[in-house]
């Protein structure tokens, strides 16, 4: 029952790290964590769910933003530890920051420097 | 003094996760785990050095199977517990099964499908 599950090897607080990447542009758009329920939820609904560390309860991403992943594809690395998701973002917007992704800084000269754009207001985005 | 590398929010054991991502066909190859002074090393040589959990040592990519990684960009992410290094893979080859990536395996139908081939045998990229 459930052996797909089983075969990931969650570390000692019941993760495993998730990255979702654009189905289409490749780009990737985020990193959040699942716990083995997130997973399932994934699968079952075709939806990204993630576990929210701070929070500490099931994200239902896009729950608040309406920017809801649909899941295109669920792989496995050859570690078992980590899971891709391949997904097509809704609104075409990721980040809690307004931007498409969230790997806009980037390291240039000692520095982390912002290079994406910020599509929308993130005020906009959540209500208060 | 290195106020980038303090930006890093490294977890409990000093580590946070690495994506390397192909810098031309924007596949994913694989997810290491990085300390301070693996991510130091990265930037300074250009090469892609981890450190091993399970060897408790840095690693760095490619000393055995001379499958190296050409560091093109490094990227955080908005919670800076997340590093991105965009890649050229040398050898074309970056998981310890043979493999171009490590997430060769999908979910189809409640199994873990291995959908990559295996491009050369192990055995003869590792010395015994």
């Amino acid at each position: 029952m459930n052996t797909w599950l089983n075969t990931v090897r969650w570390n000692d607080k019941g993760l495993v790290p998730a990255i979702a990447q654009d189905y289409q542009s490749g780009k990737i758009l985020m990193v959040a964590w699942m716990n083995k329920e997130a997973l399932q939820l994934s699968a079952e609904t075709g939806h990204a769910v993630y576990w929210s560390r701070s929070r500490k309860k099931l994200w239902h991403k896009g729950e608040e933003s309406g920017h809801q992943q649909l899941i295109k594809d669920i792989r496995l690395d050859c570690d078992e530890d980590v899971i891709l998701l391949t997904v097509e973002q809704k609104g075409g917007i990721a980040c809690h920051t307004g931007r498409e992704g969230c790997f806009y800084r980037h390291l240039d000269d000692e520095q982390w420097v912002a290079t994406e754009p910020v599509i929308k207001d993130p005020k906009t985005i959540y209500k208060s």
